[in-house]
């Protein structure tokens, strides 16, 4: 019996697994290194858009998002300064082997202002974008601002942004005035998304005045506590509205390794499919929660660095639909970059996560 | 060479483990069916305290406990006879293989009277629990309610349910007024459960007025969504006010796999962490959330039959901290029960969630 190069290779490989498997240990390959990192929640700020928020914040009441932008719009802090310097930014980038930054403007973005004053933010902001990448176009991608409370308006620009300013998609920081989207006016934004085939990012804001009070006197305005129960009462609130019933091709990302839900999920589930069979509710969505979630959305890693959460969100929820993200420069891009180098999981899961999920997902340019 | 009986069996479950290594099957011993089964977040209803809860509904504003309470304050509804007919709840434990039910007074408890009447119902109820008990001393076990509305008069009825009823620590239905556990005024209840040496359950209650608006509308008045977000913004409020520094021997039952926390922790502690070492807050507590949990906190598994979930909060918290729950009458009993009889976990840690740990901590009877 004669045994080729590819037989002997193949018998080596068998054998080898079957020792490992008998002495309890994995056969561990040599780890990749080298990888097209490309991060895609990163935040930045248009200086026009901060210096308006911030005039905006010394002339108005006490909405928790004012908390949230008192350090990241003044140009003194060192937040200010890793939201608008690109130098130190593809500077941190490349001390890091990073190779790319997906933009978003950061919360609350324009949705704070008057429909006329966000708007025009909206297309100075998506400008500023467009610069930006221009100047670095290997280094940077982004995702179009809009200004939901003018919808019409947000419709417009959500063309410009992908048909002449070639942006990857939208950025809305969840609630408006306290509205969510699954109010019927915001439908025609929802509608653009579909129909131009790109994702809306949809990031974390201060909860809104509606729910203000429990979140206020220990400075639950941002991701210590209040983003989170913002942001999954819009998710669930968008689910109850029936929206990804009426737009089943939208797409939602989200971030903070799917923004706590995956907790609650098996339940939530549970609770409305049981409402679902008893009929009890006319307005019930066709799709539990989690269904809608494997269909409709895609979730980021952004700001976590716990392996067996993103071991269990992975399991629930398909490595197919999941990226990285830094939230650069909220958090530190060394540490954010050495967790998803060293985290325990396979390669192949790795370059999904770091890069070719991003490309298809965002049609951002291969190398 | 010999070989004794002794070493035989140790060589034949070696060579067992090897062939299960090798052809990937795990060793299964055969699994214990028969345990002592105890259900520790068993919800009842006094009459009274239903009748003047009804009552209140029908002549009070647009509170979302009063759509909570509708289903369940009405005699007419299959949900009231599961909250107040015992002799039904036997049957259905004793078709389940259900040994005991601690019971706690179905939410919002007496939290919505005036403290007067709150502290009247409350004496009526544990009564009544009190008396249920001492019909099946083997079958029931229970949680004193209080009215945190008068704190002062609480604390006397603490004193009272363990001294005098013999009763296993105390429900308390999260929030009373819009107001939570960090708040000062309640620390005589915090001061009297330590001193006393039982457990408060924290039950999740609708959300209160100040952040009712963007619960209302789609029903997430309970456990299809509200409940979550209630009861978490608890916690994070009783952490946030340092509650667990001033009573760090308190011990606080949550129920719901962890009420969704354990998607957000890493990210809490990962968040107040970065304040506490910045000292940016006089005020932050010295300990994480999740140190917190894993020092003061019991979790319990109602109304959550999903493996993955119970495996990752086991491994995150530890099985020593958690014991079995159906929710009767809100859940199947039979489900509850089933799912929890051929969970894939080991005997020992079954035997845990089933009863050990509820008999040490609630310190029951043991048989």
């Amino acid at each position: 019996m004669t045994m080729d190069r590819r037989d002997f290779l193949t018998a080596s490989s068998a054998l080898g697994a079957a020792a490992a498997a008998t002495t309890g240990a994995r056969a561990q390959p040599r780890r990749r290194t080298s990888w097209r990192r490309i991060a895609v929640e990163e935040a930045f700020w248009t200086p026009a858009v901060a210096e308006a928020q911030r005039a905006l914040g010394l002339s108005s009441s006490r909405s928790l998002d004012f908390k949230t932008t008192r350090g990241t719009c003044d140009p003194r802090t060192p937040l200010y300064r890793g939201l608008t310097d690109f130098d130190e930014r593809l500077r941190v980038m490349d001390r890091d082997g990073v190779a790319m930054h997906l933009l978003s403007l950061t919360t609350p973005g324009v949705q704070m202002f008057d429909p006329e004053t966000g708007t025009a933010m909206a297309h100075i902001s998506n400008d500023h974008l467009a610069d930006v990448i221009a100047r670095h176009p290997t280094r940077f991608a982004g995702l179009g601002c809009i200004a939901p409370q003018s919808p019409k308006e947000a419709v417009k620009e959500m063309e410009r942004s992908i048909r002449q300013l070639n942006l990857s998609g939208f950025i809305i920081n969840s609630h408006t005035d306290g509205e969510f989207l699954d109010a019927p006016k915001y439908w025609p934004i929802l509608e653009a998304a579909e129909g131009l085939d790109r994702p809306i990012y949809l990031h974390p804001r201060s909860p809104p005045d509606s729910m203000l009070e429990p979140f206020d006197d220990y400075g639950f305005h941002n991701a210590r506590w209040g983003f989170q129960a913002e942001i999954s009462t819009h998710i669930m609130r968008m689910h109850a509205g029936k929206v990804f019933d009426r737009f089943p091709k939208l797409t939602i990302v989200i971030g903070h390794m799917g923004e706590g839900l995956f907790g609650n999920l098996w339940r939530i589930d549970h609770m409305s499919d049981a409402g679902r069979k008893r009929r009890t509710d006319p307005r019930s969505p066709d799709l539990t929660l989690s269904e809608v979630l494997k269909r409709n959305f895609y979730i980021t890693t952004s700001g976590v660095e716990h392996a067996p959460l993103m071991r269990f969100v992975m399991d629930q929820f398909g490595v197919d639909r999941m990226m990285w993200a830094i939230d650069y420069p909220y958090e530190d891009s060394a540490r954010a970059t050495a967790f998803m180098n060293q985290v325990d999981i396979p390669d192949a899961h790795k370059a999904q996560l770091f890069h070719l999920n991003a490309e298809r997902i965002f049609r951002l340019p291969t190398v």
